[in-house]
């Protein structure tokens, strides 16, 4: 496309791209932009050397290569920051420059918001599932080695509490946490047979009482017993990875204070998902550990973004047959709130209208600068404060957009068509 | 764990771990090894540096970061080669080696081949149902950035035809293949309005008359007619990317053997499944292009693989509690075919176990040794070689484990357990 659009001129026509979901998966009510931030510092970075050339030489001629290999983004791109709810339809990211420059764009793009938006909004439905206890992000042997870091990083976004992805850490800060393997205790397996105390008393040693003791390897009651033998009664926590989690978390907790361990937390993992985290609301569960439903987005490993071509030299443009329409035009949107905060709302205008303002709702603009001419806008937000955001932002859902249960966009989306041509 | 296993003395107890999956994706009947090659590339060079080793100095002891700054995996793997197919239970990867050297290698090992044979176990469903036609994989977008790449790896090694991700060609040699975007089209718009005669010229121009023109910007009967008028019947192919795929090939069939394009190809696309390529056969479809369903593993993501402690100095050791049992010992594979190829049991034999002849069966090996002493074995197959090696290990498949309705295993796994100890 790129060698074509050099040959017949029309590769620097200014384009207005637009990055947007068509539809939520099926019964959610919102989606959360994940992504952002990390896009930003890839889009930066993103160039072609002379390795990444030599695949491409054969199909493309000089003049292409020579585009490539001085390539450099010198756009404009605005959005939804990260952390922000979104809805079908929502212009998430609104990308303006040359056509060659933003069409090479899209695959970066849209890979980095399809994956951690989709890992975003399955995150916000469980850290509202667990209504203030904390979760551990432990996903990362579930999906691609590189994903899984992502991953981590779109759950804090969204917050869980910590990942036992340490690069997860090393990258984007987000704290790390872990408990034991139930290779660890199988490992002190000796000539008599298991050993489950050796390993606590190991564990115990090196990481001080306050560690958790992962209690399920043999039999529970028992492991909780030796547990509390091996630390005392001012153990930090057991974890229980199998099994009815809601029953053995009962028994777990009678016997925990049965034993005067009444300060010990109960941590529970296995295949959690939302809703297995809110089936839990009202065990004495602590903490929650969520691995494989986390990365793959709970049934939506991938949030369905398109990278679609509004406007060509300031005409409205879009695909018109059948299925599959988008609406022409660079948009931007509005979201309107109630004096309460809760948003009702979302407007999506001609990139330079307006909406006429009413007394009993404020408006509030959704899309920030995130990169002029090329460079990231100067006040980019840290993963601290985009986290800060997305939790303000998820306050303003109208209640029933919490439910878990299968049902349309929490906040409905106006379209005010472009106005005729001049 | 590892700095509690270097306190306590158990770091360099021999332990045998080993990877499998609990069960197939529901309804699956086989699934498919992929990732293995990737995989000891980045074993050869899993290493840590003192950046990644700062962000654990606070947790860690001198010795535990002494010991993780001299990491280098010692020990040997055997496994099912890549490419191969696997069952519940199927041992595809076995790692002896010290525990704290096996147990470090978890995570990577784990991530790279939950997702990749994932991807590969639905590539191949959907390489069969296109029974012979090629098929493009497109996927990248819909997925993590460094996923994409590996998931064009995984999809070639399965027998799609090509990718549009140029960066799996540089790394892994996959073929690649693509066709432009709507928004090429809509660029070519002008003061009188949408000129796709215009943007089918400049592709032509660039590309020649073999080049595959995307019809359904606008209208298909049109875009058809636009497509013939401006590269003549020589037209390499055309591509629908939305609507009824099945009507549509039809009559567009119909249009071009009427313009004499008969040799120009239908290529569609837009959300295919192994489902919808099977619905498509009786269609006049030339070739597939495959994204989402693909990258996404058509609904199965990851592949539930597991990495777990099978032996402790040479003692079988297992979780016992109730749910998520493992099968205690080392294990070697061997399947059983008839001598017309047919595969009709696996079975799963102690390390050292041999298995009686049968006269009508053939027994075949299915590990083979991956590294030796932290040394990959010298006689690794090329990513060709998988490729080639899938193929013939999928006609030993019984027939009904190429249906793509739900069933059972299409080989079952028989256990021969560990005799007592001696």
């Amino acid at each position: 496309m790129i060698r074509a659009a050099l040959a017949d001129g029309t590769a620097d026509r200014p384009c207005v791209f637009e990055v947007f979901a068509r539809r939520l998966p099926a019964g959610r009510r919102y989606g959360v932009v994940g992504g952002t931030g990390r896009l930003l510092e890839r889009l930066r970075d993103f160039r072609f050397g002379e390795e990444e050339l030599a695949v491409v030489a054969d199909s493309l001629d000089e003049r292409t290569l020579g585009w490539l290999r001085d390539f450099r983004f010198t756009g404009h791109i605005d959005g939804y920051p990260e952390g922000e709810l979104f809805f079908p339809g929502s212009p998430v990211l609104s990308i303006r420059g040359g056509f060659a420059e933003c069409v090479l764009l899209e695959t970066l793009v849209l890979s980095v918001l399809n994956h951690d938006s989709a890992i975003a909004s399955a995150a916000a439905r469980m850290t509202a599932a667990a209504d203030g206890r904390p979760i551990i992000e432990m996903g990362s042997r579930r999906t691609h080695e590189e994903a899984a870091v992502a991953a981590a990083r779109a759950a804090y976004l969204t917050g869980f509490a910590s990942t036992s992805n340490v690069e997860a850490t090393r990258r984007h800060g987000v704290p790390s946490a872990g408990t034991s393997a139930h290779a660890f205790t199988l490992l002190h397996t000796g000539p008599d047979g298991p050993d489950e105390a050796s390993a606590f008393r190991s564990q115990v040693a090196t990481l001080g009482v306050d560690t958790t003791l992962l209690v399920d390897t043999y039999d529970i009651t028992r492991g909780v017993a030796t547990a509390i033998e091996v630390a005392g009664p001012g153990l930090g926590g057991v974890r229980i990875d199998s099994g009815d989690l809601g029953m053995l978390a009962r028994q777990v907790r009678v016997q925990l204070d049965s034993l005067g361990a009444h300060r010990t937390r109960i941590v529970v993992s296995g295949d959690l998902d939302e809703y297995a985290i809110a089936a839990l609301r009202a065990e004495p569960v602590d903490a929650y550990g969520v691995g494989t439903r986390l990365v793959t987005g709970s049934g939506a490993p991938t949030a369905g973004m398109v990278y679609k071509l509004v406007e060509v030299d300031g005409i409205p443009v879009a695909k018109r047959s059948a299925h599959k329409e988008s609406l022409p035009g660079a948009k931007r949107a509005v979201r309107l709130h109630r004096r309460s905060g809760t948003a009702v709302e979302e407007v999506l205008l001609p990139w330079a209208g307006s909406l006429p303002a009413d007394p009993g709702l404020e408006q509030r603009d959704l899309m920030v600068p995130l990169m002029r001419d090329g460079d990231t806008a100067a006040d980019l937000p840290t993963l601290a404060e985009s986290r800060a955001l997305h939790e303000s932002a998820m306050v303003t859902l109208p209640w029933e957009g919490l439910a878990l249960s299968e049902g349309e966009p929490a906040v409905p989306v106006r379209v005010v068509p472009p106005g005729p041509r001049r």
